[in-house]
């Protein structure tokens, strides 16, 4: 049911008259060229795109204000844009409308490096911010792979590799200005590193994938550069292996800021595409962050736990090379897993489980996977329980994307049964909108009706998260 | 403005009809009886009571769901009550009705030590749980001081003195079941670590302070015990040489679990009351988490920092029962602070900001209670920006009291004007409303517009977080 999208009814067309009203606005920065709608309406994956009428490239909170005004007073669907790297379909017009490229929004406000936070326009991406902080000692840890803005990233809750120890988008978000889906500006949440002044607007905001108004500058949370930081990889002969490792790591306390999983068929992918001569079976990545005792500590911490559970070639380092190398690695898994086979689609999907049925979870997958008779390598964030695939696809054989729609439903339905959730970073965007409700029941009336509250129209990102 | 209720309205009266229902469901456990409304009108300050007219007890989320379904046909208001621990009046019955005492739901329903997590019951309190789970090797960090109901540090996106390590409620609750006000139980979360599905329900009924729907039982995170934890307490001639040692402590990583300040006037509160002898000079005291060699290089760097900013009789220890008798004194502070002016009542209130702001607004703070003629020891969890003034007030003195509200009046200007929160921690209740526009602004529109969307009668705790 996922890979079918939610809504295909024709988009109306969006007035003329709005569309005349934009260009008085904006100029030459509101474009309705095919190529440049077609490019906003199509995200990373598979998923169908659906461009919108008209892109309108904001430069200011103020015009991404007027823009909000003036589609909301024609009652014209509006998607706001970040960099496109969105994995569910996040960006399709499905009703048509007004695309808000934020890209040009990409001005680092502040940034105070005593009290550990800057002030971002939504286009800034993470890349952008952390080259900004070079010199400062700082750095923003949450990293999703692509170099996502942190607009989109906001929207999306996204997280990642650093996630097990520095937290999501959820955590690292300590305010933003928003603008709502009848023109208002409002600021949500502040400086204080906490409060218990009010609803939590900001959380509602982070997740809600532009559905409730748009992000046009975030407060995030940084972090001092570690002293030191080491990197290690380990083989282990079985999966269970590698996620008990995971376990007693995560039990002990031992503040690990990244560990990956990859299967064997990742790893061979990976070895291949990155020209590394690791085994090819199930791999642990780990990276550490500390003092120089505390990093070697935690290195020789998880590498008495790997040996216990069959883990072997134990190999860490601190050499900044090395450490690249054995990243660039792992970020491009899904460059790599597109070697596998040549002239394939990639189709990403995500969930999350409690660690404790993280092994379970990923076995029956994989069988499944055999059983499917599909290429579809598995990664995971395996320290917060979460893992991905990629299902290959020949884009000529309807008959394997039909197959690989049928193992994510099933593979979604296991996760949500294991107490886990349908996606743990990618989103619900139009691709996941069928497991909410098998997710959250009754609690998806409420998201409804918070949704009718601050959108009585249904012009903010309509489609996506709710069905339309 | 702080000290007088937002609403003195004469209660409607519940009506019998209703009070003859919940007898007939609950039996004895409905009462009506003065000695019982009044305990449950009045928190643990100064703020005027207001009892509710009936008090049920409820034991399952489907008697809360009954009760409430029940109180929504006549329209009738719902107080929820945990331990009545909170600061701000949030239990007081404003406009009457019935209170739902959650204290005889205190069942840990179930702990993952492979996950980490455990689901309660809303009036498990703290100290039970931690009691409970003494057997696993797990402990639930959060700790605001008085022994709280789990539900009500929920309702209060409570925190205290590990938050700076482990976060406040927001970051440590999974999940919630909760009884809408119109009767419906829906669930939120899940048990997966992260999720990008949906809308966060969860962060959004976090701090809501019951006015929302009622809380019935919470999924938490959970830690490992650490293996070794050390204490340690150091002086400082000048309030900024402390603050400063907070900053580089924080700014270097330090992952300090604790650090706590006592200004001159707490310590030597302090030091009569739990009989230490401590100079009475401003005071940081810290706890540190980790491996034995961890926590002993976490007090070397922070005893350097310490002794660079004039840090002196930097002192740590390991001793469980030196750490337990450090500690102790600390969480005595409003006692230590009520024995300073025998016979005067205290009045406890918090605010928190951006750490390069906060010597600044602690100095202030302290000029202007001297210029105001109070009597108002300091202590913060200073690693988020956080301190707590006790105001102690003669009850036969209303010119005192006066003079107290309009300090913190003051104060509290102060700390949203430094980007700072009214609260930290304490929450709104009543007592901080007049606060919540200044701090939020127009966002306020949207919460108000929030709460008439999931309560359309205004029967959750009315006169609460928004004004009634």
């Amino acid at each position: 049911m996922s890979a079918q999208p939610a809504a295909t009814s024709p988009a109306p067309a969006t007035p003329q008259a709005l569309i005349d009203s934009l260009k008085d606005l904006l100029g030459e920065r509101l474009s309705t060229s095919a190529a440049v709608r077609e490019q906003h309406g199509k995200d990373l994956t598979f998923h169908q795109g659906f461009p919108p009428d008209a892109v309108a490239f904001a430069r200011s909170t103020e015009e991404v204000q007027a823009i909000v005004q003036l589609c909301a007073s024609h009652k014209t669907p509006i998607v706001p844009f970040g960099t496109g790297t969105s994995l569910e379909g996040h960006i399709a017009a499905l009703k048509g409308g007004v695309c808000i490229d934020l890209s040009q929004m990409n001005a680092v406000l502040e940034v105070n490096s005593n009290d550990l936070d800057c002030r971002v326009q939504a286009g800034v991406t993470r890349k952008q911010l952390n080259e900004y902080l070079r010199d400062t000692g700082l750095f923003f840890p949450i990293d999703p792979g692509a170099d996502a803005s942190l607009g989109g990233m906001t929207a999306t809750r996204a997280s990642g590799t650093n996630a097990v120890r520095y937290g999501t988008m959820r955590e690292n978000v300590l305010g933003l200005t928003v603008v709502t889906a009848d023109g208002r500006v409002i600021k949500t949440g502040g400086r204080a590193r906490k409060s218990a002044a009010g609803y939590d607007l900001t959380r509602l905001f982070v997740g809600s994938e532009g559905t409730l108004g748009v992000i046009t500058e975030i407060q995030l949370k940084l972090y001092g550069i570690p002293e030191a930081i080491s990197a290690a990889v380990c083989s282990f002969d079985t999966l269970e292996g590698a996620v008990n490792t995971v376990i007693l790591t995560i039990q002990s306390g031992i503040p690990v800021a990244r560990i990956e999983l990859l299967d064997e068929v990742q790893m061979g992918a990976v070895n291949r595409y990155a020209k590394l001569d690791y085994p090819d079976k199930p791999t642990l990545f780990f990276e550490f962050h500390g003092s120089k005792a505390g990093v070697e500590e935690q290195s020789e911490s998880v590498a008495a736990i790997a040996s216990e559970y069959g883990g072997s070639n134990f190999a860490w380092t601190t050499q900044q090379e090395e450490r690249s190398r054995l990243w660039q690695a792992r970020h491009d898994a899904f460059w790599a897993c597109k070697g596998l086979k040549p002239g394939a689609e990639g189709w990403a999907t995500d969930v999350c489980v409690p660690i404790s049925r993280l092994a379970e979870c990923i076995l029956e997958t994989k069988k499944d996977i055999a059983a499917s008779n599909l290429l579809a390598p598995i990664v995971g964030h395996v320290g917060d329980g979460n893992f991905h695939l990629t299902y290959l696809i020949d884009p000529k054989d309807p008959d394997e994307l039909k197959r690989a729609g049928a193992h994510n439903d099933r593979m979604v339905m296991r996760a949500i049964a294991m107490g886990g959730t349908c996606t743990g970073e990618h989103g619900i965007g139009y691709g996941k909108i069928p497991f909410l409700q098998a997710e959250h029941g009754e609690a998806v009336s409420l998201m409804r009706t918070i949704k009718q509250a601050l959108d009585p129209d249904n012009i903010m990102n309509p489609g996506k998260v709710l069905p339309a």
